[in-house]
C-alpha cells in the first residue's frame, strides 16, 4: 500500500506546545505569581437554559420507542435548517433549505469541503493564518499561494489581479486578527473570484460578534456571492458549542463548475461519507434560534464582548495600534517598542504573569504581533490589563 | 476552479427509492393489507436507561461553569477510550488507549480514512457490498477490483493469491449477507495482506451480534492482524446510536508504510479535519461499558437477536438456504425457484405485503437473493414469517 506522501510535507505546530511549556517552566519557579491566561481560544460561559431544556428533552425522546429517533437525514433536520433559513431572512438573505447543510462543525466541513476540488488548484490563503486551511491543502498535494495581511492594509488584504488562483480562503470576523471585511471590500473579492473562476470558501465562523451594523455578517450580502462562495459557520463561538459540536454549511444551488452542481457533489459527498449530526445536539442547536435563546446567547455574546472592550480600552489609553476586538472575540496588537512576538510574549509572562498567544504562530506576517481573546471572566481579563497597563504606561 | 471529476464516474443508487415506490404504489390500491416492513436497516428500540441516565447527566455538566466542557481532544476523552480499551481485553485483545480514536460513526471513518492512501493503490471489495466502500473509492479515482462473494463459498471469498491489491475491505459479521468469518479464514486474509504489503479495513460494525463463541469479534483475535489492519466499530447497532452517533476505530502504532506510522497519520487527519464527538455523546458512549448498561443493551440485542431466529427458524423449516441471523441482525436468503430478487421483491410485496431487500441492489452476486433484517417488532416479525410460510410452504 503506498500512503499519500504530502503528509511528509505538514509541519508541525509547536506554537501552544511551547507555551504550555513556557507558562510551565514560569508557574513552577514563582508560585505566588497568579497567572492569567488571555490566549484561550476557547469559549468559558456554560451552555444557555434554552439550550440545556432542548437537550434534556431530546433525551427524553430517545429513551421512549415512540419518539426515538434513529439514522435522520446526513445533511440535517428540516428543524433546524428552517431556523437557519430565517436567520439568515433576517439579514436579508434567501438561502433554499437545501443550500443549507448541519455540521458537526466549521472545521470539518472546511477539510471536507475539498473532497470535491480536484489536486490541481491553486489556493489562496492569507498570512497570518487559522493553519488549518494550510494543512488541509498540503494534506492533498495542492499548491498554495499566500497573500499578506500585514499593517499597510489593516490585515484586510485584497484581491491582487496579478495572482491567478482557484481556491480563495476568507475568515472574516478573521482569526487571528479579528479584522472584519465591510461589503465594499467583500464585493472586491466575489468579483475577483467570479472574474477568475474560482470558488470562495468563506469562514464566518465569528460573524456573531459583529457590532457594527454597517459590517456584513454573511457574504451573501453580496451580491453575486452565490455564484461563487460557499459559507462555513459554526455554533461554537456564538452559543458556547465548542464541546457540543455542530455547525452548518450553505452551499448555493447557482454554484456550477464544469457542469456539475457543487451543492449536489457536496450532498453525494455528505451522504456517503457523514451520518449527521446526533438528534439531540441538532435539537439544542435550534433553541439557539428561539426569541429566549437568542435573548440567552446574547447575554453570554455580550459578556466576552465586554471583556474585549476592556482590552481595547488599555491598548487605546496606552496608543497601542489594533485590529478585532469590536467585532471579534480575539484582539490583534502590535508589540510595543518593535519586539518580536515572542519576547513580548516572554515580557509579559515573566513581569506581570499574563499569557497572551505570540502572532508568529500563525505566519509570517504575524511576527511584532500579538494575540489576546475575551474568554476568560471579566474579573481576571480587568486584572490582567490592569496589570498590563501598570507595565506599559 | 478544477472539480473532482471523479463524481462524475459514482453511480446513483436508486435501490431504496425504488422499494419504496413500489410499497407506496401498492399500499394506494390495497389500504386493507397492513405492509410489515422487515427491509429495516435501522435499530427500533429506544436508548437503554443507564445511556439516558449518563446523557442527562452530562447535559446537566454542560450547564454550570465548574463542569462545562469546551473543546475535547479530537480523538476522545480518555474516559471512554479505557473503557473501550478494557472491553478488548475481555476479548484478550489487548490495545493502547492511544490506538483507540472515538469517531461519530464507523459511516465517517470508513470514508475519512483513504485521506491517508495514495490514489494510486488498487481496493479489493467483496461483491455484494455496503455500496459506501465503493462509493468513497470512486470518488478519489482508485482501481476497483472485486471479488466474488457467492453461494459456492457461503459468502465468505478468500484470498486469491492471483490478486494484487493494496486496500482489503472486510466486513464480518457481514452486511448485507450477514456471514461472519471464522479465525481460520481470518487467519488466510491476514496472511496475504501481510504477503502483499496490503492494509486491510476490518468494518466490525456487528460484532454485538455475534452468538457463536468460536467466531473472532475482533480482527486483532488474530495474529499479526496489528501489523496490517484498520478496524472499526460503531455504537450504533450495539447499542441503538445510529440517531446519537458515536464509534471507534482502531489504528495500532504497528502499521508502517513507508516509514509512515498510520496511527501519527490518522491522528495528524483527525486533529485538523474534525473536532471531535460531543461530550454529551461520550458520556452515553461511555454507560454502554458498565455493567449495568451491558446487561441493558444485550437485553435489546437479544431481542433482535430472537426476531433474527422467527426469520431463521421459518426458512429452516422451508428448506431455504440462507447466511446470517446468528451473528447478523441481517438473514440473506436464497429466493426459492431460482426467481430473481426483485421477482421474489414483488411477489412477497403482493401476495403477502412483506417488504424486503432484493440482493442485487448490493452487487450483481447478490442477484437471486434476499435481504431480511431483524429490527421490527417481535409481533410484527411473527406475522410476517408466518405469512411468508404460508405463502411458501
Amino acid at each position: 500500500m503506498k500512503i499519500n506522501r504530502n503528509y511528509k510535507n505538514l509541519n508541525e505546530s509547536y506554537l501552544f506546545s511551547t507555551i504550555a511549556k513556557k507558562v510551565q517552566e514560569f508557574s513552577a519557579k514563582n508560585k505566588n505569581i497568579e497567572i492569567i491566561k488571555l490566549g484561550i481560544g476557547d469559549v468559558t460561559l456554560p451552555l444557555c437554559p434554552a439550550v440545556i431544556e432542548a437537550l434534556h428533552n431530546a433525551v427524553d425522546e430517545m429513551s421512549q420507542k415512540e419518539t426515538f429517533k434513529g439514522y435522520g437525514p446526513e445533511q440535517g433536520y428540516d428543524f433546524l435548517k428552517n431556523s437557519i433559513q430565517n436567520y439568515y431572512k433576517k439579514n436579508n438573505v434567501s438561502i433554499d433549505a437545501d443550500e443549507i447543510f448541519i455540521s458537526d462543525g466549521a472545521k470539518s466541513d472546511l477539510g471536507n469541503i475539498l473532497d470535491l476540488f480536484d489536486k490541481d488548484n491553486t489556493v489562496l490563503i492569507p498570512d497570518p493564518v487559522y493553519p488549518v486551511y494550510v494543512d488541509t491543502n498540503t494534506m492533498a498535494g495542492r499548491n498554495i499561494v499566500f497573500i499578506d495581511a500585514n499593517e499597510e492594509n489593516n490585515f484586510l488584504p485584497l484581491p491582487d489581479e496579478n495572482i491567478k488562483c482557484d481556491i480563495i480562503y476568507i475568515c472574516s470576523p478573521n482569526n487571528p486578527t479579528g479584522a472584519t471585511y465591510n461589503n465594499e471590500q467583500l464585493k472586491l473579492w466575489v468579483n475577483y473570484a467570479l472574474k477568475n473562476n474560482a470558488v470562495i470558501l468563506y469562514d464566518s465562523a465569528y460573524e456573531s460578534f459583529i457590532s457594527e451594523d454597517n459590517l456584513p455578517k454573511s457574504i451573501y450580502e453580496i451580491e453575486d456571492a452565490k455564484k461563487c462562495a460557499i459559507e462555513f459557520c459554526s455554533f461554537s463561538k456564538t452559543a458556547g458549542f465548542t464541546g457540543t459540536r455542530c455547525g452548518y454549511t450553505v452551499v448555493p444551488k447557482e454554484l456550477v463548475f464544469d457542469e456539475m452542481s457543487l451543492n449536489n457533489m457536496w450532498l453525494r459527498r455528505q451522504t456517503t461519507k457523514f451520518n449527521g449530526v446526533p438528534y439531540i445536539v441538532q435539537k439544542g442547536a435550534s433553541a439557539v434560534f428561539t426569541d429566549v435563546g437568542q435573548k440567552q446567547i446574547q447575554e453570554n455574546l455580550s459578556y466576552y464582548k465586554n471583556n474585549a472592550k476592556v482590552i481595547t480600552d488599555t491598548l487605546d489609553k496606552l496608543n497601542i495600534k489594533y485590529t478585532g476586538g469590536k467585532n471579534s472575540p480575539y484582539i490583534w496588537l502590535k508589540c510595543p517598542d518593535n519586539m518580536n512576538s515572542w519576547d513580548f510574549f516572554d515580557m509579559l509572562l515573566t513581569k506581570i504573569g499574563v499569557v497572551g498567544t505570540p502572532g508568529a504562530g500563525f505566519g509570517k506576517n504575524g511576527d511584532g504581533w500579538f494575540r489576546l481573546t475575551s474568554f476568560n471572566t471579566f474579573e481576571k481579563t480587568t486584572e490582567a490589563m490592569e496589570r498590563f497597563y501598570n507595565l506599559l504606561k
